[in-house]
């Protein structure tokens, strides 16, 4: 680990997923946002976790997350089942449907943090309430860098709440989906804009197999994706996503546009790995030899060598 | 013009337009494959026209035409009605329905090549009938460099005369639906590697506002499309990245896979232009200078600058 990597808090589900995939299905996959995150996140700075589970969570899984230097002090262990959560996947794993959500613990979940986590100067908060990312703010001393998930649900159901925590946060990250749907806008760029009124001084657009989108005040960075050629498993690849632009920015502690634009492709990399595995059977053992070594072929995916002589009369 | 490009011939459908957009209505307006594709080559090199018109196409939109250095030996007036086409735009401009069409003139279309163009170096081929496609070819002395579109409905309803066409291009340009139908293969790298093991040495995979793919034996592009605040019309977006690239080649002479990628470049440059307003109304008036400062917001657009240190153990 560099020494200089700062800690990263993360907040978000822990949870079991049933997943019914076009060729497999699995039962009792460990999951949730802040588990993808903070496997994720790993790879490139300490994790400090805000989480509840169940009795039901087995202290092996746990131990998985402590070894990758994951700091589980603000782990919650309630009494009561973990989150759970059922889907099943189209044949080409392009939309999934909910067949299942048992909130079971997770209902309940009061963010707190321990004395320990006050000062980290890196937060990612994963989708949730948006008044339970506000109080997770309201525990942190003074954050360099808060980097916020929300979804639809929140966008539809909690608009003042989520107002409210917008003009808390540094960072969006959202889908396409959820950019158009919160702006109003269609146009990508329309939406951007609008978002970044609101609050965060740069908004990154997930668009999946197309890539992301960073906007900031100054400049646009088009992201690509890994094109991937077994894609197994897709849950979870935003958290990952999430989790590792987190995590390189915490080791980086660039803030430039320069900077969010090599931590995009972080994620992006370890993103590529989430999904050529079931659940996190892949990101939980992430290095950086393999971040590195993607980020060499994304390098060469994105590699133009222009040529002004062409273009010019 | 470079004294160094290279004839293109450019061989599709000349029609009329009407255009039923979110915001306007525009009627006859002038269009088709070979227009766009056309206009947006004409700013790299000299091109080739085979095409056919009906009396009521104006001698003024040829003269236009012929002003940009587009050859129109191979124009041919035919007595009857230009091919006519009509659609109706969604909302946010995602998706069209075809509310007729009237191939008139463009029925009995027979591309016949005048002496003149027998030796032309480069050739794009519009969307048509494959086995019409096949007569173009089997009129060209030994052709440098053949690029070809394609549409569903030739997949569907010819795919015996489409796979010899496909033996005969090499490159073939087609947008994703197609290239998931023409494989058979939902995931992309997948599709890539069944399609180029059917003739072409590339393929080209538009995607719209996502960007464009480029498959090769040896690597593979992800291009950026450029975020557009005010699309206007697509119309013809596909046919001006297709004749620009092609025009682009035709000048450049590199066929090399970082030529290509410049060329792809080049392409999407243009394209990003034709969807800013309706018809050709932009595609007709592009010049270089347009071009060279578009490649350079690309270029800020996807420039990353690599720091492996920080993803070193």
């Amino acid at each position: 680990m560099n020494q200089k990597a700062s800690p990263l808090l993360i907040v978000g589900s822990m949870a079991f997923d049933d997943l019914e995939l076009p060729t497999i299905s699995a039962k009792n996959v460990v999951g949730g946002s802040a588990t993808y995150s903070s496997y994720a996140a790993s790879v490139f700075s300490p994790v400090r976790l805000v989480a509840v589970v169940g009795e039901d969570f087995s202290s092996k899984d746990l131990e998985a997350l402590a070894r990758r230097g994951v700091d589980l002090a603000g782990l919650e262990r309630a009494s009561g089942k973990t989150f759970r959560w059922a889907g099943r996947y189209d044949t080409n794993l392009l939309s999934r449907v909910t067949l299942e959500t048992q909130l079971n613990v997770f209902a309940d979940f009061r963010p707190k943090l321990p004395r320990s986590y006050v000062d980290t100067p890196y937060v990612l908060l994963g989708n949730m309430h948006p008044g339970l990312q506000i109080d997770v703010l309201d525990q942190v001393a003074s954050p360099k860098l808060v980097i916020a998930d929300t979804m639809n649900f929140w966008i539809e159901g909690e608009p003042d709440a989520l107002a409210a925590m917008l003009k808390r946060i540094h960072m969006l990250v959202i889908n396409e989906e959820e950019a158009r749907q919160l702006s109003g806008q269609h146009n990508i760029c329309k939406a951007a804009r609008d978002i970044l009124r609101r609050g965060p001084k740069s908004l990154i657009v997930k668009r999946g197999e197309y890539g992301a989108l960073l906007f900031d005040a100054d400049s646009t960075f088009f992201a690509p994706a890994f094109p991937i050629e077994d894609v197994v498993d897709p849950t979870g690849a935003g958290d990952t996503f999430a989790g590792a632009l987190a995590g390189y920015l915490a080791r980086s502690g660039d803030l430039s546009s320069a900077g969010l634009r090599r931590a995009i492709m972080a994620g992006s990399a370890a993103a590529s790995f989430c999904v050529e595995a079931v659940g996190t059977a892949k990101v939980a053992r992430l290095g950086l030899p393999d971040i590195s070594g993607r980020l060499e072929l994304f390098r060469s995916l994105m590699e133009v060598k222009h040529d002004t002589s062409l273009v010019t009369a």
